[in-house]
Order: structure tokens, then sequence, then C-alpha cells
């Protein structure tokens, strides 16, 4: 018994967000796109993609609306801002928020979104990188009603390998800040290893391979100690989008008593790292930091 | 064409080496066992193992002696004191050693060992834990001549899924400090995401299926995280273990001058354990730092 597949919208084509797209159209959904620079909009228009003038109109014309942006003020923005996602009437419809954002502002903005127009909030964060993305790979863990997080599922899926309800809205964020505690220690860590091979005269790029199987193997490992020994040509993520979730751990971590030593480490190491003119850089630029300029 | 297996001994039938020797059994190798408490050897002499008297004794009567050991003095006086290793010919033997410790004491064990009886060192430290040795599936990091490495490498497949070999006589024990440093930085950080998860009201023993396939995922994530939560019946391995190699790192990171802040930071949170009496506890009492007691 087939039945005819939601009209999406994805508000936030960038480096995430466009492979994203990509497989929903190759799924075979109708996608409506929106983008604030529209330049970025082109890959997914040549593939079918619609293009929306505002949130809004993309709103009006999907079931389910996914967002992939920046940050909290970027979503209140194409959520809540003049011709935003919230002015469409939304009764039966879903947002589904695949950016990384604070928590308490996701529970705020579902209430909001909810009274505003009855569209239903899930967050819906996402860890696995632009190649999770590209290999519908990734892992998502959501927040919200439980039956609008499963009539969200069959889309997602597209992309995502592993789909997890963790609770109401914000649980996801919650959930997505301690994935990055762990990820973003991992990388300075690394960074750490790397470096410490090198000065003992280990060849650091055979780490991954000795490691295979055991306990320091991770997918950080493998993606990141080439990049942090040979360089990289292009950026896959960038020292300051790991800097702002760190900032936003620490943030929750506050507010609910939690000490974390490690991530709270990793996260001045970053600021240091930022501090320095090279916070658009990719994380393996931590490695700089432990090593003379040149080398 | 058949050749005949190397006969083997294997020193130190502790935690490891015990499954490490009963695989060896199962494999059909003859192996001479000892360790320092004899009541140990019990479960491998039940499964075929021979008992000698003496380090000497044991690798009188084998090709290949294995050695898994608790640090670097237990190593010295095993190969080096009265009834030791080196009091028997070795010519034509290899040493492994699979205990983790100092690769400057490596190097210089390596050298006495072959001036004194002719026989070759090979470190061979390992990752995987007690159910990495079990199931066959451990990394090992080998340092030596390539021909010593290549000679044990078919008796250590009985237990290891990944052999590598890293470089001369010490690079195997300079990689497992490597190893060492991403493990012990990756047990505290997992400690603080399972109390940033239970503080913020997310189940935190649902954290390693929402991170499946993700970049926070790894074999301690799924290892720990249930302990942690729930605790554990037995340990396997301890926090003080962790510490051994973690303060080794740091003598090596000062004699080569790499700062190592995530796991400088990592080795004083397991100091603060073993100070409050925990030292030999499983390394996820190490959460027990961020909780109240009693909780």
């Amino acid at each position: 018994m087939a039945t005819e597949k939601p009209i999406l919208a994805f508000l936030g084509v960038g480096l995430m967000g466009l492979p994203m797209t990509l497989r929903l159209l190759q799924s075979g959904y109708r996608v409506h796109v929106w983008n604030r620079s529209r330049g970025k909009l082109a890959p997914a228009l040549e593939r079918g993609a619609i293009e929306s003038a505002t949130p809004r109109d993309a709103a009006k014309s999907a079931d389910i609306v996914m967002l992939c942006l920046l940050d909290t003020r970027a979503v209140e923005e194409v959520v809540f801002g003049p011709d935003g996602v919230a002015e469409a009437e939304g009764r039966g419809k879903v947002l589904v928020d695949h950016s990384s954002i604070r928590p308490d502002a996701t529970r705020t903005f579902a209430e909001r979104l909810a009274s505003r127009s009855s569209m239903q909030w899930v967050d819906a964060p996402v860890s696995g990188g632009v190649k999770g993305a590209q290999e519908g790979t990734l892992a998502i863990m959501c927040g919200g009603h439980p039956e609008a997080v499963d009539r969200v599922r069959p889309a997602l899926a597209a992309y995502a390998r592993n789909i997890t309800h963790m609770g109401p809205a914000g649980a996801g964020q919650t959930t997505k800040l301690c994935n990055q505690v762990i990820v973003g220690s991992a990388l300075a860590v690394i960074a750490e290893a790397v470096t410490l091979a090198q000065s003992s005269g280990v060849d650091a790029t055979r780490l991954p391979e000795a490691f295979a199987g055991g306990f320091a193997d991770s997918m950080p490992l493998r993606i990141w100690v080439p990049r942090m020994v040979g360089g990289y040509a292009e950026a896959i993520g960038t020292a300051n989008l790991l800097l702002k979730d760190l900032d936003t751990a620490a943030d929750l971590a506050r507010s609910t008593g939690t000490p974390l030593p490690m991530a709270g480490l990793a996260r001045e190491l970053f600021r240091a790292l930022a501090a320095q003119g090279k916070g658009d850089d990719d994380p393996a630029a931590l490695v700089t930091l432990y090593r003379k300029p040149r080398d």
C-alpha cells in the first residue's frame, strides 16, 4: 500500500544542508529550497529542487520543513523573523531542526511555534559530518513528540543511518551537546597523540592503522590524523563551529551544576586557535598549537 | 607445506595473559607457562599448558617467549633477575613483550638481552582489553627487527586481528603511549558526557545508541557508558593501570618537549580518583568524581 511522499522544504543549503538536500532529491522527494545567499542553491536547483522566495513560502508549500542553519540566532530569524516559517499555517506540519542550537532556546521555540502556527517542532541535530551526509550515514538525535518524530523518520532516512528519539523537544540538542563534548575533546586529544608520535620518531600517519579495532579507534581518528599530519585541500567543518558547541555545552553544564574539566580545556584550546586567527580553519589546525610555525 | 609450529612460553598469566594463553592453546600451540603467583596458572594448566618453575626454564623450553606483566620493573625482574629469561641461551629465539612499559627502558632491555643471550626483543603492547583478548581481536603495536616481528606474527594472530610494525625496538611502546593518551582522555570525557546527560534529563544509557555511526562513537563509549551509569560486577582494567600509562606518556612528552594539555588533565583526574582510594577500581569509577556519594 504505497502512501504518497510528503512534500519537503529545506532551509539552509550549506556545507551540510546541500548534500542532505541532494539525497532527498535522489530519494524521489519534491523539495522546496531556500537559502540566505541564493548562489548556494544552484546545485540543488540543477537536480530538481524548487526555489522558494522566503521561508514562509517554503513552509506554505511543504508538509515537513527542514532547517540546517548556523546557530540559535539564525534559527530564530528564519522561523520567527519577517517572512519566517511561523507566518505560514502549520497545522499538521512538522519543522525538523537539523541545526545545533541551545536546548533551552529549542524548548522556547517549540512552544512559540505551536502557539503561533500549530506546527510541531522536532529538534534533530546530526553527527557524521559532510561525508556522513553525502553517504547517507549520519546519526540524528531527535527531541519532540514521538508521533512527529515517527512522521519525519522516513524522509530523514534519506541521509541518516541512525535516527534516535531521545525525549521531548530539546532532548536532541542536549544529546548533541554530549556528542560535541566527546568530539571536541577527541580532536584536541588526537592532536596531542599525533604530536607525541612525531616528536618521538614514530610515523604518525600510521596511528589509525595501528589503532584499528582497538580502544583508540574512532571515526575522528581515521579522518583527522591524515589531515593533521599532511594538511588538507579544504576544511570539513571549522574550529569555530566546534567552539560554538563547546560554549553551549559549557552554558548547559553551568546551569545544571555539571563539571566538564576535559571539555572545558578543549574549549579553551579551540579559543586559543581562534585567537590566533584560525577559527575558520579546519579543526585539524589545532595541531599547529603544538608545532613550530612552518614545520 | 606445513612448517612445524614454534614452541611458546607465556610469562604472566593474569587478567590479559590468561585469555591470550588460552587462545594459543586453542590454536594448537604447545605453551609453557609461568606466573609469579602459581595459583593463577590453574585454568591454563587444565587446558594443556605446561608449568615452568622459572622464567629461565620457560625460555629454555621455548622458541618464542611472551611476556604480559604489570610494569617496567616487573619486566626487568623477569628477564634480567635471578633465574630470568636472559639466563637461557637465546640464539634464534624471540622475546615478545606484551606489557606496556617505558619505550626508553625497552630499548635498553633489547640491547642488554641481545648482548647477554642473543635473544631478539619485540615490544608488542596490546589494545582492546580482556574482551579483545578473549575474542582474538586485539590490536598489537610492534617494535623490533622486521624479521623478528614476522616470525612471531602467526602466533600473535591467535589473539590479535591487527598486528602493526611501527619501527625499531621501543616504537611499539611509543605507539601504545599515543594510544593511551587517547583512551585515558576518552574515558574522562565520556564520564563528563554521561554526567551532563543525566543532569540535563537525558537517559545516558541511550548515548551509545544515539551516537552509533557518528563522530562520538567508539569502543570505550559502548563499553563504559553502561558501566558508568549502571555499575559493574567486576573491573575490566583499573584506574591505576591507566594512570601508570598516562604518567609514562607524560615522561615521554616532557623529554621530547611535547605539550599534552588534555592527557595531562586526564592524568590528574585519574590521580584524584586514586587519592580517593579508588585506584584499583574500574576506570568507570571516574564518573563518581562528578556525583554526590550514594547517588
